[in-house]
């Protein structure tokens, strides 16, 4: 199963301030361009994140995923609301569990969302690639994309792109050393 | 004064490990290409760095500064050894302080260096210019390149290029909102 990043971080690496906003993010992003996230959720069977992500997303009153699964992780239980407009399922698993079992189901590509998701499959060795947008701007604190690792993880780059207001966009793929 | 930032991270935005060591960047750096430093070299007039960074850079045996003056910035007393290769000069000041002493003596544009330093100079609102060197590769913890900030910092694209090994560069301008 293949893993994979789509997000957006500030230029110090941040993915939301300390209590989860992403005003910052927000007052960017007027230009209307979707900085390739439509054919970046074409190359996904499904999705994973965490449930602080989740319960994000459902503030927005938006939904990006359509018909995509969405796979929610969550150690404690989680009553899904009714009327969701996608495909949502929860579960208490591993990385490697998850992983597991999603192979068994023909879910070949996933995008995995939500920083501590992020960072659990990072360090299970499961992601091979991240893509990351970069707003130009410092906001000092916040939550990182990045965490602690057992051992460094070396990547190749696949390509580097800038947008007229200041945005960049870098895809790496993992170098697979295991 | 203008002050610029020209450093390498990782990744995950560090400058070093926790102890100092740069072995990640150094093992990746065998290209020989100078990733644009003798032309930001040229570019400036002095550079300010800290006592730590000065310290390394006497333990690894290269003088990457020609001439160009060095101020050691440094809170205790600092005994110079004899037969540097520079013209070095140590104070005990603060950011806004030093830019003024440095403005009258005619050094209009100064390059920072090292992680507290960076800090501090940004804080202060006095740095304009950053350029960073992207390795790609995560070290899942270090001396990290930004700081804690009072204030979000708007920053504007210069430039963004890539390397044939995977690094890449990005030039930023701070968007002067005082």
């Amino acid at each position: 199963m293949d893993a994979a990043v789509f997000i957006a971080t500030s230029l110090d690496g941040f993915i939301a301030r300390p209590d989860g906003s992403l005003d910052w993010l927000n007052d960017a992003a007027a230009g209307g361009d979707d900085y390739g996230f439509a054919a970046f959720m074409d190359s996904v069977d499904a999705l994973v994140m965490g449930r602080n992500t989740f319960e994000f997303v459902l503030t927005t009153g938006a939904w990006a995923y359509g018909e995509t699964p969405v796979i929610v992780l969550t150690h404690r239980e989680l009553v899904l609301p009714a009327g969701l407009p996608g495909r949502v399922e929860t579960r208490n698993a591993s990385p490697e569990a998850l992983a597991k079992e999603l192979s068994a189901r023909d879910i070949t590509s996933v995008y995995v969302d939500g920083g501590s998701t992020i960072q659990s499959f990072i360090r299970a060795g499961l992601v091979n690639r991240i893509i990351i947008t970069r707003i130009p701007i410092l906001i000092g604190s916040g939550i990182p994309l990045f965490g602690a690792l057992d051992t460094d993880l070396q990547l190749e780059l696949v390509r580097v792109d800038s947008y007229p207001n200041s945005w960049t966009q870098v895809e790496y793929a993992v170098v697979d050393t295991r």
